[in-house]
């Protein structure tokens, strides 16, 4: 057997138990019943210690070593050279972090989230306060454990972000601020459309079948996927053949469901479309959070909330929804599933705010890793940016510092990927307007065939291979730029908030 | 830490590898997209092969011959001694096979369920035969490995029913055969009871609640599993507070639904009872599955159709479906759900009737092991026998050798598990009569308590500890006996049939 293809049969049982992990995590979140949480949590934990010992085996150290010879001289871009180094990074980064720490922050997060939940309920910040701390402690000494260059949050983003820096992410956020905040201003000025029919009863299979046919249309594969209930939405893995999605339901609101349901198709696409001769390996995934958000925002909001799709839809929704939609025109429609409103929780932003909620939490987050900010300061911090971003001030810590789980499971650099995957969705949608100069007018046949053959062909067939800077490298021949969105914005909700 | 821990530890590692098994193997049963199945079968045979090394590992053989002097006088009966004496017997099997073969045999096998399931749709024999072919071949070198005294089919059969032999076996069905054959054909001699109003239409949902209502007061916790669709009902367990059960339902014949999800639930009844003390270890099952049949087969047919039961619950069906009940007497339902009925299919088949399906398959599974039959030959075997055994031919191989999933997830050695459970349901019932007097009046209640309570003392809690022979010694004194079961059938049909 070659070095590559015994380094190909060890990283296919990590990779099998790391699916058969996901596959558990599926199960808990849709199916399984209360009382099993006990004995999941210990079998989760035992799949996770087994592929972390396979994947830090010194076999696998000496198996790259041997190959970073070997394959001297394979071409850059091949599936070989890009294997060895993206598991050369991720194997790196998992024998740096020793495994006693590795256990206590899965301890302490487990606790810190059960905490979190009941904080929310209780809007009592000061119950969870202790566990963030320590939850930051160990996280800082994961940090050191894995270095950086510049700062301690680079080595925390880096695990969702490869490669991209904090202080990359502050220029383009600070940039982005300058010229959102002023846009969001100027539409809090204008009169609001009305959005009180997105509220009367729709049924739910109704709504269920309804998503489902939109995806269908999409491309999403039935035949390698399904979409389930969860209290949260979310997409996974086990295979490239087996890619689900979860949405929730509300019966007297419409966006609910629907959204979520493009939202995480977008993800599942993403994860069909994976190169078949990546399977098994590190690279059978997504480049990044920052690119899988791009996708799942690109299919949520570029296309499902553009007036082109709904000129297509519409029709076909008043005719499942006639007694509920019958009364309501396609452009009050489309302008009520566009509100932008300024709110506390960020889950129910619209386009628009949504990345001022993101902003605020970047801004949070690399204070208290930089120690610039205690956790005792927390509450107010965020209530003081929440003024100066959004001009409200939140009801109380479950609407404010409380409303997100992240921090809770030690998820400190995640954040600013959801802009992230809002600026690349923009910078991809300009491309594909110019490779496909009748885009607008497919969407609004109901036509995505070519849309997704140009995500596939240049994203998602890629996998890990290239980092998000790299895949915008090669689709736009620049760098992570907010210009394509602001444009994209300035653009959509000037001609909806009829801005000057 | 101590011998008897480390022990423990090692067993808990291979319980959790194994329930992961049987949640991604309950997924593909129940929720998995088609084209999962590829890697799902690769996911499978990593997680079984994982578990098989970390089993057979040297270390719990050292640890086993230090406990085995170390705990030399653990009171034989104890947790302890059981715990050791299971493990051992269980590590012998083990460490016989080559882990390749075992690995071999879960990816084949997951192949052969797909094809299976492909060719019993299509009634394709001969789409099947390859992948049964193969799955014979490793199992014969299983059997090999595994090693026998007499015939390789005893080296298969352990592995479901431990101490029990093809001979011992044999012998059983022969002396049943020569009472139930006469016993069947003096039934198909009398007129046959109405059953048409079983084929009505009934509503899936409404009678999918009934059937969980009853499982409900049987004492199926729902808080510690569920119940959900799958082609092939089965029950399975990922710990004693997560146990599943599948039924399928038909709108046209109501037995289906309600006989199947009364089955599983026996199972799950059983898994859901064990102690807790021996949740993570190899003892965490049942005894055998001839015994975990009785379970099944008891709640199925001893109290589920029983006149008692029906007493109690036919009022409640007919609330459910008046229309189509409602000019149906009790006795004339109760007749009805007990009739007597050569038919091509096992799982559709009645009390009476059902055993002979069983030898059916036992004798073409011991020639198959044997040598004496091709798989090329088995059609032509299967609907020879069912002309003798039932008197019928099967219409098309979906309705003869290709109804069951059980050899194409190379279960050679299984099917006569389910007889010994008839077998052991009658034996057990005769010694619960004694015990509990007013038992039938319980029945006729709806009240079960007393039942579960006394099998879960006498049976349920004792998990595998004792082997189905050492359970029915303690229980009634005695071993393995036909007579109760054939005193049962003649009593309860003799009636319903006004037999002389």
């Amino acid at each position: 057997m070659s070095t590559l293809q015994r380094l190909r049969e060890l990283l296919g049982i990590v990779s099998d138990l790391n699916a058969a992990q996901a596959v558990l995590g599926w199960d808990q979140e849709t199916y399984m019943p209360p009382a099993g949480v006990e004995a999941r949590a210990q079998q989760l934990a035992t799949l996770g210690r087994l592929a972390h010992e396979r994947f830090t085996s010194d076999e696998v150290g000496r198996l790259l070593e041997r190959l970073e010879q070997e394959g001297a001289a394979w071409p850059p871009d091949s599936d070989e050279a890009r294997l060895l180094r993206v598991t050369r990074r991720d194997w790196q980064r998992a024998v740096k972090v020793p495994a006693a720490l590795v256990q206590e922050l899965a301890a302490t997060t487990a606790r810190a989230q059960q905490a979190w939940r009941q904080a929310r309920e209780q809007a009592d910040f000061a119950a969870f306060r202790p566990h963030l701390e320590r939850v930051l402690e160990l996280l800082l000494r994961k940090a050191d454990a894995l270095g950086y260059r510049d700062e301690p949050y680079d080595a925390l983003l880096d695990e969702y972000e490869p490669g991209m820096t904090a202080a990359q992410i502050g220029a383009t956020f600070a940039a982005l601020r300058r010229q959102l905040v002023p846009l969001v201003e100027a539409i809090a000025e204008q009169p609001a459309p009305a959005d009180e029919f997105l509220r009367r009863r729709f049924d739910e299979r109704a709504q269920w079948r309804f998503g489902e046919q939109v995806i269908r249309d999409f491309g999403f594969d039935f035949t390698r996927g399904r979409q389930d209930r969860s209290a949260h939405p979310f997409s996974t893995s086990f295979s490239i053949d087996d890619v689900r999605i979860t949405t929730r339901v509300q019966r007297d609101f419409l966006p609910t469901a629907l959204f979520g349901t493009l939202h995480e198709a977008g993800h599942a696409l993403y994860e069909q479309g994976v190169d078949r001769a990546l399977e098994r390996t590190p690279l059978a995934s997504g480049a990044s959070l920052g690119v899988h958000e791009s996708q799942s925002r690109l299919w949520e909001n570029l296309v499902g909330r553009s007036h082109a799709f709904w000129r297509y839809y519409y029709p076909r929704l008043i005719e499942v929804f006639p007694e509920q939609l019958g009364d309501v025109s396609l452009d009050a429609f489309w302008a009520a599933i566009n509100r932008v409103q300024r709110s506390p929780i960020r889950v129910e932003a619209d386009e628009v705010t949504y990345n001022l909620h993101v902003m605020l939490r970047f801004e949070i987050e690399t204070a208290l890793v930089a120690g610039r900010l205690r956790v005792a300061d927390l509450p107010e911090a965020w209530n003081e940016l929440t003024r100066e971003l959004l001009s409200l001030t939140p009801a109380d810590d479950a609407e404010g510092v409380l409303q997100d789980i992240h921090w809770s499971l030690g998820s400190i650099g995640y954040f600013p990927t959801y802009t992230l995957g809002n600026l690349i969705s923009a910078q991809l949608w300009r491309r594909i307007s110019e490779d496909l100069p009748d885009l607008q007018e497919q969407i609004g046949r109901g036509e995505f065939g070519a849309l997704l053959g140009w995500l596939r062909d240049n994203v998602h067939r890629h996998g890990r291979k290239f980092t998000a800077t790299e895949l915008l490298e090669r689709i736009t021949g620049g760098g992570l730029d907010a210009g394509a969105w602001l444009a994209y914005v300035r653009d959509k909700f000037g001609r909806l908030y009829r801005l000057g």
